[in-house]
């Protein structure tokens, strides 16, 4: 078998077999052949796309190039949720510990932020202590004694992810949905889980604009999961404004102690109790997805899902007191409010730049390299629908630095369209769901 | 600029405007971007294609990446002539002589074999003594004195071509119309010429099998070089089996002498003064191809195209007493003719086959690293709707080493399609012709 040859085959537009498929992601992983007979093939398999059996086994091969975890020994399913990505997209530390506190098992894989979009690690890592970077035995430990763990990738999960998603992104190959559902599934089923939830963005905070794109997604990834053998349901999700008040850090840690504790806003809330809901169903925690919804409830009524987050946070090191007191996580020296140049309805939101306003602010990354300022970020006071007064904050920034306040002033005044008409609020957050 | 946008914007099927191909082939040559992002952009080019614009700008910035040649001190129009590529396609040695004597310049760089068809510079190489490899000083000199200069690629000609093929080679993104036509018109450019013709040839012998693929190429090839100022016109010829009668090196220098002395296969005779004809026309020698044909036939008739012939072997150091008496040139040790299994008319020729049987032979190289024997070969005797006896030669060989014998036989075997019904003879040798 020669790579060249598989390079004209999908250029060519044919299926690659089992075999061909496994040479190239091994071989690659292997750095048998060069980054430039990769990327040729990345590029024809972007513009010829792949079939559902190729996603499939492009997935079981990369999954296969590094060491997969395997918690068969806890007994009880093992679920998780993956969400492609948004502005104040914080659901992942409220429904863990729901879903852990029901007796679930999460074994939690998280990323890091870039761009406009925040990361589970760098929000945990916000908390004082906390340590994202367990070895295998210590995530063992935590995962068998309070049923879930949130951790950083290592090395040993998927190389070949790792090292085709550095290709892809200076080859102007990573917007293929065949090539993102499989970096995204490998991950996943990485992680030794038996169902999976996949939140799906759409909107303008998410990567996929359109509705349309996010449905083809979803149920490549649904498809995927399928075929080897896992639950898996997708829910296609509203991002056209971001999700709850907070963006930034600290500050969305803070909101999601706010929902673990009974409170919150609504959407935020709704959305976590809804993801988890599905995480029950599909970990056969219960019968239907409204069991799932009435179980999700009873946890944070009881207080059971916040006693599960403080016990971990415990668990990796963290100032569980820092939960209790939210004042202890790191706070930003000044605030100040971004006022609404006139009055009217808030007709839109470009959610994306609300996004690099937290980053300008300090809160996210530029760049991989970048380091973040925990404290730092936006505290939203109007969303999709609401009523403006002129000079009447939109909503106020936590910074350190006044370097690029200006700048991130200007992208707040870019991203809200407030016009003299009434304003629908936003639409249904859940859109669509799409089950295998 | 970034080559990251850029390969996305041709991914996305958009046009790149002159800055950006400049970026792309200019920073390409001087290695300011890796391998790894130039074949992610040649799949994009081969997926997308490029408009009649693009193609000439490619050309253009292909063409500036090395040293142009400048014939403007000599007095009169400078052609050349460029084919696709076939098997017994040595045109050039007969053309050559015929258009100088006629009183055109044809600076001529041409290129070696590999695979099923041969190369002018081996063919040449088989006289003893010629010299391929001239320093500028000398090429001008001898295109100055004789009207003609036969030479190599150097590497300060289109150094981006050079680049871009290895890594083409390499990456399954050889087979675009697009980048062929530029690879092929920026070296022809480069060659400082006023006008040029083009073989593109098609059939069972020819990179390119299906006509419409070849009439394709021509098109675009006709329409960059007008898109430069340059007269081309293109002739879609016949390949489907070997132009002549005999194959290999110094067999096909002594076909072209007979052709030169006004004799040999009435096939390579025609082509080569039609070709010729174009030249005279295009190069502004003749007001039509019509008078083109009648000054190329004088040309042999009165023996100027083969003193001119003569006059240029000297000058470029061979042996030309061996034009004079062929035997001089190289002759293998043994011959063979290889006999028909059974009686019938020759309805079909697998010409491809019959170039890897001469290369089989050591008439041709499999990797560009191969050394070639000049005076091996093969004779033909049958060509498309002659009559074959049961055991009468199709074809004689002309080897030194029988190692690969029977395979170069079992290839000639399958080559030949002999049926009972009556077959007809070739189709016409000129299919079409493509004029700006």
């Amino acid at each position: 078998m020669r790579i060249v040859d598989l390079i004209r085959k999908k250029r060519d537009g044919h299926e690659l077999t089992v075999e061909e498929i496994k040479f190239i992601v091994g071989g690659y992983t292997r750095s048998e052949f060069p980054d430039y007979q990769m990327s040729a093939w990345l590029m024809a398999v972007i513009l010829r796309g792949m079939s559902g059996a190729e996603i499939a086994t492009l997935t079981e091969a990369m999954l296969h190039s590094g060491v997969t975890l395997d918690w068969s020994q806890l007994p009880g399913k093992k679920v998780d949720k993956h969400s492609t990505g948004g502005v104040g997209d914080k659901t992942s530390l409220i429904l863990a510990p729901i879903v852990a506190a029901g007796g679930l098992f999460v074994p939690m894989i998280s990323g890091r932020g870039l761009g406009h979009t925040g990361g589970t690690l760098d929000k945990l890592e916000s908390i004082p202590g906390f340590n994202v970077n367990l070895p295998p035995e210590r995530m063992r430990e935590v995962l068998s004694q309070c049923g879930m763990v949130l951790v950083g990738q290592t090395e040993q999960i998927v190389p070949a992810d790792k090292k085709m998603y550095a290709l892809r992104d200076v080859t102007g190959t990573v917007e293929s949905p065949a090539l993102i559902c499989a970096s995204i599934m490998s991950k996943k089923i990485a992680e030794g889980i038996d169902a999976l939830v996949l939140d799906v963005k759409t909107g303008s905070g998410a990567f996929m604009k359109k509705e349309e794109d996010a449905v083809h997604l979803a149920a490549l990834m649904v498809e995927t999961g399928k075929r080897m053998g896992k639950r898996v349901a997708a829910l296609i999700t509203d991002m056209n404004q971001p999700l709850g008040l907070y963006i930034g850090n600290a500050l969305e840690v803070t909101e999601c102690i706010e929902v673990l504790r009974g409170g919150g806003p609504a959407d935020l809330r709704d959305l976590s109790l809804d993801l988890s809901a599905w995480m029950f169903y599909l970990g056969e925690k219960t019968k239907s997805v409204e069991d799932g919804r009435r179980l999700a409830e009873k946890m944070i009524a009881s207080g059971a899902a916040f006693e599960k987050f403080c016990e971990l946070v415990s668990l990796q090191g963290g100032d569980a007191e820092a939960l209790r007191s939210p004042k202890r996580l790191p706070q930003a020296k000044n605030q100040v409010g971004v006022r609404s140049h006139h009055a009217g309805h808030v007709q839109a939101i470009d959610c994306e730049k609300i996004g690099i306003a937290s980053l300008v602010l300090g809160g996210g990354r530029e760049k991989k390299e970048d380091a973040i300022d925990p404290a730092v970020g936006i505290v939203l006071h109007k969303k999709l629908g609401h009523r403006v007064g002129k000079d009447e904050p939109i909503c106020t920034f936590h910074y350190n630095s006044d370097a690029r306040l200006k700048e991130a002033e200007s992208l707040i005044h870019a991203s809200y369209r407030i016009g003299q008409e009434p304003a629908p609020a936003a639409d249904k957050l859940i859109r669509k769901v799409i089950e295998s």
